[in-house]
């Protein structure tokens, strides 16, 4: 489940609660398209806003309805005694994997982080994934920190925050970590500006937010990286632009994709835990002029 | 309760779980020290890893050991759903005030920080302090947005995270919120190392966490500066310029007080929420041969 298109559902909330009907619909669009894993829970997921009980659920629902896709769930807090209790939780639901951010409020020391992982692999029975998301955590892992975190027994993958845009720097930048962990930890992709570029430089497997809601370009795309035709891979992400400079505009690719889903009906508005806000008025408008020009709506 | 001294104790921890016995004791050393309030699930209270019915606990005991001073509750959570709820707990344990920052995982927008504190204010019977603490929170407010907050029903206060060193641009960097602001809302100084410049400066209150374990030098700091003994003020802030370096080097105050409250057997060891950890071994022994200099311990 560590390689190919692991695709990244919104957790849709309607009157601050999470939207179970919304997110099984999500989920189904996911399982029809066949990606090769649904990751629960992340920062698209709402993680962060959620309570226990909320989480515990939405990794049920999303077990039960994935048929046969893998589940990852994310069991990020900023507590670990809460990181526990979410990795325990996702367990009993089914998860085929757990997805680890270093989730902070006092800025963590690498010591500590290192101990986080340490604590929480010891406890696991599934696969783990190491989440390096900056943008969120406000940590930064060196490639020292990720080298020694994927010795530790259960990690299987690593999600790096994205590789710069010149091939040749993409591919040094995939190959420095590459050297410093087993064979048996992948490498994925995520900033879905840089997915292509982060696939053909070798990562293999992109966690993927469009693909959490348009999980066909985002398998068109995968798949030209992974058959080794970069040119159309980037190429097939190139007619994305538009939705990359939308992302890069609103402080990431959550509110863009919450109104993407409202647009399609997919999700009632709001859907975002508040104070986040998705797009409005003519935001949206031209973001449903964009979604039709792709041919995604 | 928005001058002079407020006081924020550590909400120390014991096997993952708050040390209720420990917090009672920082408490009465508050209130025998007469501080003008103490400040409870601020930062430094550690409030972003506590549970709901912990934080609930912690209000409640703090208004019920504080006598006469008043006590000040921090409520910030990343949802506006829990924040909601934390400032009817809040009001419900007797909380004279409440301290809200704009906590964030994915970064906020300036709108979604106002309607956050609109959605706030709207339900509050008590006064409320705005908490800008941008190395936690990762929300840089502009004046401007200050100043239309600061209009808003129940803003008594605003806790600002420093200020310039230099004595003139100090003056200037409180002049410029104080013109944006109405008079009934005094500013207060936080980030320990710089109060007493910030109380020179014209901030009518300190936000202190030494003031939190050690309230008799944050106090003389205090009086000297509101007092206009400028040169006094600053002269017992220096003294203290080992512990600000050790702030410096340790991400901030937090783990520095609480291993502080260790060594006096204020609180076990360890007593931060994981994955935080206090200083140890050598740190630790440099840290009990200071506060023995300083006269502290």
């Amino acid at each position: 489940m560590f390689s190919g298109l692991a695709a990244f559902p919104l957790t849709p909330l309607k009157n601050d609660e999470v939207d179970e009907h919304a997110f099984i619909g999500l989920l189904k669009r996911l399982v029809e398209a066949k990606v090769n894993a649904i990751g629960v829970l992340g920062s698209t997921g709402n993680y962060a806003y959620l309570s226990r009980e909320e989480r515990k659920r939405v990794a049920e629902i999303a077990v039960q309805h994935a048929n046969t896709t893998p589940v990852m769930v994310g069991i990020s807090a900023l507590n670990l005694r809460d990181v526990l209790v979410n990795a325990q939780d996702a367990q009993a639901a089914g998860a085929s994997a757990v997805l680890l951010a270093p989730m902070s409020y006092q800025p963590l020391t690498e010591n500590e982080v290192f101990k986080l992982y340490e604590a929480v692999t010891a406890t696991l029975s599934v696969p783990l994934c190491v989440y390096d998301n900056p943008g969120t955590t406000h940590f930064t892992f060196s490639d020292e920190l990720h080298g020694r975190i994927a010795q530790l027994p259960q990690v299987r993958s690593i999600k790096i925050p994205g590789v710069p845009k010149d091939p040749q720097a993409a591919v040094e930048r995939v190959d420095r970590l590459r050297a410093l962990i087993p064979d048996h930890v992948s490498i994925g992709v995520s900033g879905d500006a840089c997915a292509a570029h982060g696939l053909n430089a070798g990562c293999e497997v992109w966690y993927s937010v469009i693909g959490g809601l348009y999980p066909e370009i985002a398998q068109s795309i995968t798949t030209a990286a992974l058959n080794r035709e970069p040119q159309e891979a980037l190429r097939l992400s190139q007619q994305l632009t538009p939705m990359w400079e939308l992302f890069a505009r609103h402080g990431g690719s959550l509110r863009v994709v919450a109104t993407a889903a409202e647009i399609q009906g997919l999700a009632d508005s709001p859907c975002l835990p508040r104070p986040l806000s998705a797009l409005a008025g003519k935001e949206k408008e031209a973001l449903a002029v964009l979604l039709d020009n792709l041919g995604l709506a």
